[in-house]
């Protein structure tokens, strides 16, 4: 399979929730998390909601990295789109479970735009279920 | 199954080349794609690529839209991902199999931060594949 971007769908649960309404900090986290990567930073946008819950995107020259926060549930959502061969997109994985203190994750790796085989579905390569011994 | 959030993962194939390459008909498309669903824009943010391809997002209230595309195989990989019930993602999804005129296309739902299983992984609603008449 010949895929044109790796697309990582990252689920942290039980994080400080605290830390999912700091929007610096989540700003911070994801850049960082884009250096981790090897990626190149092209642009950033971060929103603060009101009561709670920060939005933001990393756009990277390798695609993105986006964050949802809902701090009421301890739970983000972070997905993490690379092209090319350049980068390492599970560092940046990693990196954000770490720093985000997530007690429980789970990480979903799909292949998009395949080519050469007729489906162009993304592919899911694997999904992995983590807590914090 | 109460999803915190609807992740519609669209791949879009065999795409003119010319509209895949025009960063301002991309910017318009997933702007109006946006107003389609009924979401609120908070800010946008496209860049071009060298020697071609486009990647760009709009921010909406309710979460995001995204879009890359690689002209050279007519492909597309779009991202709406959107919280709460005030929206209708799938709308803002047609609009852009139309819009971007692709000839074949695969479009996955999957839900992000259900409450209520054990399970945090992304779950899969169903996977729809569309060719043009």
């Amino acid at each position: 399979m010949n895929a044109l971007g790796t697309h990582l769908l990252l689920d942290l649960k039980d994080c400080d929730k605290e830390v999912l309404n700091n929007l610096n900090f989540l700003q911070d986290s994801l850049l960082a998390a884009a250096s981790e990567a090897g990626a190149t930073v092209l642009g950033e946008s971060f929103h603060h909601f009101h009561p709670q819950g920060v939005s933001g995107v990393v756009i990277i020259a390798e695609s993105h990295l986006f964050i949802h926060t809902w701090p009421e549930h301890g739970y983000a959502a972070v997905d993490i789109f690379t092209c090319g061969d350049s980068t390492q997109p599970k560092k940046a994985a990693r990196f954000l479970i770490e720093k985000l203190q997530a007690e429980g994750h789970s990480l979903m790796e799909l292949q998009r735009g395949i080519q050469a085989i007729s489906s162009i579905a993304p592919a899911a390569r694997g999904i992995e279920h983590g807590h914090r011994p």
